[in-house]
């Protein structure tokens, strides 16, 4: 594991989406979201999916010159046209606006159809949060899950993101509809290591921890089993139904084709119906409340979801950013 | 199993808020929610919990005359206050007046603070359902599970519901944020039945599919570990926070205490940005692409959430409602 400083991978990064056709606006705005969420500790859709990234604007997937537009809107509520372009600027794009839209009219909702993967979803939460509004937001992907009952993936892992502003640290809830990536039963293979809790099912159809098992079968678990796979179904339906988009149904089943997505920025202003302050207590008081709750596991307190994140995004300022050294050889050869 | 026409159960729950100091039309409103909560299949929050509701409003904690009203509004936002009355039509008002709003503004919320049980969530998804738009709702509740790391029952089972309109059958999602309710575990125990899943831990700190030992432990399983339980916690600030009203944390725990909680009554308008027939087919899709999944038992399809409902409905309306002898004549003995 590599350490490279914040400002090296971010103009590295910079330097390779200009020569694939960026504008260097978009080109450093783009390298800056890839190099924060390594930053932020989630290397997995930071610097680890740079490589898949460039791929998919080599390939025709991403088009590295179209800008996310606005079609229609109606008060608070926006749809937008992602034009195919690069998912993590339009998602910027989609949750800013929502975040103005809900200053003026309390919430905000930007609908975003025909756009690309938003890589980590937490970076627009965590925009909400640092713009001091309530972030929602969700993406429906390819079929990468079976729903509940099915044998063969035809339900998506659909992101669900919910962020809160506090002065004290944001509290920004980040999570699939699957129970563990298939990146995480990769890292848990290749560690030989079974996974903490049932991941998916065996070809037998029979639950099981074993990594391989699940990757062989396709059959990962959702959360909550029948529940997850609800929740799945329902958020593709309003991202899509609300964006006029594409459903996991339509979207191509393979990782470098997965284009034309729909997702949801939902903005709301915690300062609608009295002082911002008010609000923000009563969130500090929820936190309290996990922090004062008795652990399970002596001298180790309950925490609230993004509570590391704060802490890992200073040591990896100060340290540099963590980076698989093959990941950053693949990076550094885009340059060549 | 007595099978009850739904007249006659609707009559006789009504005749008995009636004496509890409930209006006429208030009385027989209220009676009818409780009602379509079994006639849907969702005895466990209708005719099952009718007992307790009448527990409360005798010890207080449901005002059976007060009725919500709006605190303040902000275009397609409103806050209100739920005055502690009967929390089922309290839901129902709050729902109502946000597809109101958002057959103006494209979208409407309301957050309702110090309000009571909600009874069954599901309601009012399908209300908005049924008016032809999205709803989307949640409610927090007192503490009832562990958070993940917890040993202590400090978040909420904080159910969300999600509700999609289509002209062939809404599609419905009610779900809790834990894995199975104390309900659920009960019934496994009295049929001396294991549950399908890992349901929660023993008192050891070991992961069990027994009902009993989770029963002894009070350390059921969110849904998905710790994502259900990150959700719950973001369920209950946004529910709280845009409500001005209570958390988890400053609620009762005690069933027949629970009261001052605070909820969230979402409508989207499908027909926002186009003819209401195009996200309806977008919908249909979503729908017909379970159905033509690849089920994991032969022959037995895979269903979307809330398929059954009408089907139950529909017998349950001929048959008459389903309800345990032992409950209708706890129910009937009100009335003496």
């Amino acid at each position: 594991m590599n350490r490279i400083s914040f400002a090296i991978v971010k103009e590295s990064l910079s330097a390779i989406l200009l020569r694939l056709g960026f504008s260097q606006t978009r080109a450093a705005a783009c390298a800056r979201l890839f190099a924060e969420a390594s930053c932020d500790g989630v290397a997995s859709h930071g610097l680890g999916r740079f490589p898949r990234f460039v791929a998919m604007v080599r390939n025709g997937v991403v088009d590295p010159v179209a800008e996310a537009e606005k079609v229609t809107g109606l008060g608070a509520l926006e749809r937008w046209d992602g034009r195919r372009g690069a998912g993590n600027l339009n998602a910027q794009a989609a949750m800013g606006r929502a975040i103005e839209l809900s200053r003026e009219h309390g919430v905000g909702w930007v609908s975003l159809g025909n756009t690309n993967h938003w890589m980590r979803g937490g970076s627009y939460g965590w925009q909400a949060a640092e713009a001091g509004v309530i972030g929602i937001c969700w993406t429906n992907t390819m079929p990468n899950l079976p729903p509940w009952g099915g044998a063969e993936r035809a339900i998506g892992n659909n992101p669900l993101v919910i962020a809160v502003p506090r002065s004290s640290g944001p509290v920004v809830l980040d999570m699939a509809m699957s129970q563990f990536s298939y990146g995480t039963l990769e890292s848990y293979r290749k560690r030989g290591e079974q996974l903490p809790v049932d991941g998916g099912f065996d070809t037998e159809g029979n639950l099981t921890r074993d990594p391989a098992a699940i990757e062989k079968s396709w059959r990962p678990l959702p959360i909550g089993y029948w529940k997850g796979s609800g929740l799945s179904v329902l958020l593709d339906m309003v991202a899509a139904m609300m964006a006029l988009g594409r459903a996991t149904h339509e979207i191509a089943h393979d990782a470098e084709r997965e284009a034309g997505i729909s997702q949801i920025f939902f903005a709301l202003n915690p300062a609608a119906f009295g002082p911002a302050s008010q609000a923000e207590a009563i969130a500090d008081a929820v936190v309290a409340s996990l922090h004062n709750s008795r652990p399970a596991t002596p001298n180790r307190k309950v925490r609230y979801p993004g509570e590391r994140t704060l802490r890992i995004r200073e040591e990896n300022l100060r340290l540099g950013l963590p980076v698989e050294a093959a990941v950053w050889a693949e990076i550094l050869a885009f340059k060549k």
